[in-house]
């Protein structure tokens, strides 16, 4: 199968969920201490990540959880963010220039920094003051999600915590190239027939919708240079709906969070005003041995990533275009 | 000049104004009972113009202020949202199908809600702890600000608010009046030039994000049928950068709050890699009267909404495509 490394990718799965102590370690101390208020940090995929979090939290818990954009703490700021506060963000390189710009005034601030960089030696490793460094892509939401959990637990929204955590660690990773094995023939049907698209539209709901988004912008734009436009499932149904024909191209995704039901109304719809929609349900996948009642919390859209990385994977060789390279981001000052 | 009443316009906006003495009478009763949260709730539209609220309020005030979608109320929940919240709202319909689900949660809650109802007569309004009601399209960013404002104001944040209010009411309806005439040419210009776009990005940073996010969903998408996307200004710079080519036609909202540097960032980026951009700039309009400090509040991005009014008016005319209409909104069930 096109690029993918079964072995490694169990390797990189177990190796996420392998950090767990260690988050519980410093979630548990930053807990003794207490805070006023919690924020998931980002910019691009990181945002896109915090999106996730933050809906994952606010219909299961009370906790004071919200996004802070760091291009938008930099100039705006936000006066709820304290020396009380924790902040939690995460960076592959660690050298993210807006938030390296966030991180300055937050250390004014003084809020607590827990910061998950997979470059230990970096300018925002240094900035914090728990770091946890664990180079593999695509964990980061896994990372976001220990975290959120183990705050939830301790406050006391998750007394199931444990058995969630054992069944993830026994089935999850093995769960996820099963699933890419499954999604494997419909990723290159996929790719042959999008893979030209002048404009792809990527719709979601609930944890779901901060995936799209990085979906259509970090995958589609950035990494293989496709027009692409992501909107939520209800924000679909109240403008964007009117510019969608028959040959307008259309992906659903379909999650199993609470917010199922809403994109369940994209997907009654679309059949009658379109012919070129694609609908995406994590629910055929199968993952033994992972409970039902625990399938919406991060399963979902790990298994959603799974299918859409067969896509990716099949447009790279076909568009002959290395996802890694970069016209602009990085090329030069501006 | 095509479809421009002045002395309609000059009244709307004035009498939008003159709602400020049954704005506070409602605040400040709020304020005295308190509250230990404020939601600005809204979907689509009005979700967008809560967006703008939140990013005014966040960087001036430590009030705990934030955005909550209506279908993601009914769905996921908020448990932020108690009896003691405070939900501020706007509908012109007063029958927006996900407005009235949530509002049924949010009843049982028991918080407080302030309605802007444009009708009075209608399910939402009867629903409200308090309603406001004025028919006049264009204001409910006016609603949402002035709402803004006395709570700051109460809060002790906003000691000039006297003052502000002076030079608004004395200055603004005239100011924006005047604002678009000077656009109209601009306007027929790049209708003519963009009418037939197969794709337009709009990009904003601060308080005239809301305003862009709508602009390219409400008023292109929805009303005029033209696909177009919105992206924030810092996130444009983490992806969609990439898809840009010397003909990609897009549109940068240059705004003057405390984000504008964000927006003048994709400035300096888009000459370099782009021929069909169009910078639209507040700065490019006096408005006598109104002090220079003031003019990032709202002026800027009501300055704005009369700069895209004078394209709207011409897309509809070339097009031939009444605003008016729509393929599926409220067309049919789904």
């Amino acid at each position: 199968m096109l690029k993918f490394n079964e072995a490694q990718q169990i390797k990189d799965i177990e190796g996420a969920l392998a950090l767990r102590p260690q988050v519980e370690k410093i979630i548990d101390e930053v807990w003794e201490k207490g805070f006023d208020n919690i924020f998931y940090l980002g910019i691009g995929g990181t945002y896109a990540s915090a999106l996730q979090a933050e809906t994952y939290i606010k219909g299961k818990s009370n906790l004071p959880v919200s996004v802070q954009h760091a291009a938008e703490y930099y100039t705006t700021g936000n006066q709820r963010l304290t020396k009380e506060s924790l902040v939690i963000l995460s960076s592959v390189t660690g050298t993210t220039q807006e938030v390296v710009e966030a991180l300055k005034g937050i250390k004014k601030v003084g809020a607590t920094l827990v910061g998950f960089i997979d470059k230990a030696d970096s300018p925002l490793a240094e900035q914090c003051d728990y770091v946890i460094s664990y180079p593999n892509p695509g964990t980061e939401q896994i990372k976001f999600f220990m975290t959120a959990d183990r705050l939830m637990h301790k406050n006391g929204e998750f007394t199931d915590y444990d058995t969630y955590y054992a069944e993830l660690e026994a089935h999850l990773p093995k769960g996820l190239v099963e699933a890419e094995k499954q999604a494997d023939a419909f990723g290159l049907e996929f790719a042959e027939k999008h893979r030209h698209d002048p404009m792809h539209y990527f719709i979601a709901a609930g944890n779901q919708w901060g995936a799209c988004y990085s979906y259509a912008m970090c995958y589609w734009e950035e990494q293989s240079w496709l027009p692409s436009k992501s909107i939520t499932a209800p924000e679909f149904l109240h403008g964007t709906l009117e510019i969608v024909e028959e040959t307008t191209a259309v992906t659903l995704f379909l999650g199993e969070d609470e917010q199922r039901p809403l994109a369940e109304r994209v997907k009654n719809l679309l059949p009658r005003i379109c012919a070129n929609y694609t609908l995406i349900d994590t629910k055929d996948y199968a993952v033994p041995g992972i409970s039902e009642k625990y399938r919406g919390r991060i399963l979902s859209f790990l298994l959603m990533h799974a299918v859409t990385q067969r896509i990716d994977a099949h447009v790279e060789q076909l568009n002959c275009h290395p996802l890694d390279i970069r016209r602009y981001y990085r090329q030069f000052d501006y």
